[in-house]
């Protein structure tokens, strides 16, 4: 049976059109998926890489391209209008979430608030409901993303990520197989049948 | 009837996997490609995105994706020694084909001296090695990429490209609809059917 390793970060909007389509995949390919959150920002400022927003007449078409996605896959998304976001405590949430054992439900409520919700989610008020809604105690949580440990395993798994050859999100690896992009699942899905 | 119209530059290997695919598209979808060579450099210039091999780690990257859909795509392609190269002259070649009637035989035997046979391209001597092999005359064809009116025909297509969005290669245009990417082909065809 494959493993799928699956880097993300919560304001990327190809990591959150992956991310919905990551059970049906790990179900027709009988593969296991790890999901590994990291810091996109760190990933750029390491590879120099940038957000093709930055280009702007290659964001005017990646807001064509993710909504016909969006609709191949039958999922919601909404452009967020507070796009692009720092989501260093977005992402150190994810690893608090990890080490408890709920990094999936954390995940759907994040993802969800960003990309169909339209939720501005630099706000500390806007994160405290979304955390709330979804299950999660705003207090623990925000007490949680302050500990060295989480800091330092998100620094860890985003240095990881660039070593072995992460430049963008989201990327999966199969073994040492690498693939990029959302729009590169047929090949992920492929390769993990291959490997099953 | 949809008429598909693809923006190629020939120092692009994405353009190249692309070209190879127009053909059966066209075929399957009943509709007619219009090629409209463009210089990449020009593009680039004018809207800040760069070749992804100017950022090491996408380069590495592209250097397993490509060979992945040419596997697909069951087409050949060697990753080029020379690459990137300096294309002005073989885009301004493609212009005086074009008005030549030439526009098809002229691009593949570009595309496969490139992506397939690793010529260096930049060499007069190689260029009009490639060109007398394809059944071109060198010394008309370099005559003719100095004339005034294929030089800014070039520049037209290319400022044109530019006004209509176009940040790579290859883009497809069916009426408004933009696509960029060879990736995207079958957002293409099912474009064309759509709009046939």
């Amino acid at each position: 049976m494959a493993t799928i390793e699956f880097f993300f970060d919560y304001g990327s909007p190809a990591s959150y059109l992956a991310y919905t389509q990551m059970p049906g995949l790990a179900q027709r390919s009988g593969a296991t998926v790890v999901y590994r959150p990291m810091l996109l920002g760190g990933v750029f400022k390491a590879t120099g890489n940038q957000s093709p927003i930055n280009i702007p007449a290659k964001g005017a078409w990646m807001m064509t391209d993710l909504p016909r996605f969006a609709r191949r896959y039958g999922v919601p998304y909404v452009r967020n209008p507070h796009f692009p976001i720092n989501t260093l405590n977005l992402m150190r949430g994810a690893i608090a979430a990890e080490m408890d054992g709920r990094l999936i439900p954390y995940s759907d409520a994040m993802f969800s608030a960003v990309w169909a919700d339209q939720k501005r989610m630099e706000d500390p008020i806007v994160i405290a409901e979304v955390l709330r809604a979804a299950g999660f105690d705003p207090g623990a949580m925000l007490a949680a993303i302050g500990r060295p440990d989480v800091k330092d395993r998100l620094k860890a798994v985003t240095e990881e990520a660039i070593a072995r050859g992460v430049f963008g999100a989201p990327t999966f690896f199969i073994g040492k197989e690498m693939f990029f992009g959302q729009d590169r699942l047929d090949f992920v899905e492929e390769e993990a049948k291959r490997a099953a």
